[in-house]
């Protein structure tokens, strides 16, 4: 049985690195596309354009224009292939406007296995069953953001504050994740991870919309079936713009996947 | 007076986004030439093709090809320009060999005032007169490195254990840090700033060359004239790869860039 998320980036060959595939309105948030599935979606075109090389390794993405429901063409250019890597550069399109626009490394991460030395700390989360799930999502929340809907995120209690209204002011979240459909994670799924959190401003008192002008996913290994847990935080919120940084930890403890992304603060607080 | 670092820097406009310039030998390591004054060599092209707007906000570059000495020239194709910010791609091509593929977005850093909320903790280092300096650099890395000859970077002692043959461990470098001639930082000098530091792996006992598959830079502000502080860190040495965060402080002490690199691990240690 074909889960949601494989439908969500199915794609149709056109030759020339070009495929058709669409932007559901399953994925909106705040009135437009999240940005990580596109970059997903992208991604999974990426992966079939290259035979033996299907895992992104690092992808670099910058947004130009805010994506919607509907059809999207995704076109590829290898701009190099060589040895175990392969560098492409790729844009997102809708109706001649060029949604995000990246370059990217891709793959077979089975060829980096060997010596992990992480000193990252993998994040202490509540058992699943002590923290807010979809059940306590107000309303208002999932019309906002629909894209809610598409998976499972648990967030400790004290995380929540943004939705009453309130400002925790540590600039951080984390959660355990996964998709629904009971769909395992994979990397081309890790790309819409690393942008699945609320922004960390919601976490400063700001809750409204934080345009990402850049966003790099480096995947560090094929994540084993099971909960992530995801984390992100702000250091250097300055001069109207922060930094945001992503962890994605597997099942097993491994940090499988790191993101930085370069946001325009919310125009609110 | 013109200094060393302008001097390199110069481009000749030949028309249709080209600029000629030169990678100097001067900015050798390991055979190649600087991942970060490539960039800077880039990013001086991107500043003189958009008029007001001279500044690197973000850009994300891979490195395709090992820079050598010698002519370069850099292209740059504007995808989007627009507000106060310009988003471009742009290649630096020896020989018809691409050296580096990037993607950057550029503004004018003026107009980002406001605001400074970091949270992110400023370097402590000792005086610089009781930092190891270029005159405890030995001959044998200064051959291997001209580059080290084109500023003044000054180490806590402590720091120093790999030009001893010894491994401290602990994966982090810090320094104080000026380009020679007096000449003072600027936004596209940082780009070069960022990659500066020895890779992070000689600190973990592993002193080779350690390929960078993609640099991500974030300028956040102009800098202040006066000693810069660097420092760099890993926190995911795994599977061959490894990420590399770097910052950089001003005179003020203000958090001025962020970077984040993928880079393979050396074949040592």
């Amino acid at each position: 049985m074909t889960t949601e998320w494989d439908r969500h980036l199915s794609l149709e060959p056109l030759g020339e690195g070009r495929y058709a595939g669409a932007l559901d309105a399953g994925w909106s948030v705040g009135g437009g596309i999240n940005g990580g599935f596109q970059l997903a979606l992208a991604g999974a075109a990426i992966s079939a354009h290259l035979p033996g090389k299907p895992d992104p390794v690092t992808v670099s993405a910058y947004y130009l224009s805010a994506g919607t429901p509907g059809p999207a063409e995704v076109s590829v250019d290898v701009r190099r292939d060589g040895g175990r890597l392969a560098t492409v550069a790729a844009d997102l399109v809708q109706d001649g406007q060029t949604r995000l626009t990246l370059l990217s490394t891709y793959s077979d991460l089975d060829r980096f296995e060997g010596d992990v030395r992480t000193t990252a700390v993998e994040p202490e989360l509540p058992p699943q069953e002590e923290c807010a799930g979809p059940g306590d999502v107000p309303e208002f929340v999932l019309e906002i953001a629909p894209l809610m809907r598409r998976f499972e995120m648990r967030f400790p209690i004290e995380q929540t504050a943004w939705i009453r209204g309130e400002t925790r002011g540590e600039g951080h979240f984390s959660a355990w994740f996964r998709l629904n459909d009971g769909r395992e994670p994979d990397p081309v799924a890790l790309l819409m991870v690393l942008d699945a959190l609320p922004p960390v401003t919601f976490d400063l008192g700001m809750v409204g919309w934080a345009p990402t002008l850049e966003l790099t996913c480096h995947v560090r290994a094929k994540p084993a079936p099971g909960w992530l847990k995801v984390q992100h935080h702000t250091r250097n919120f300055a001069g109207g713009m922060f930094e945001e940084d992503c962890e994605v930890w597997d099942s097993t403890g491994r940090l499988v996947a790191q993101s930085r992304q370069l946001a325009l603060a919310p125009r609110v607080g």
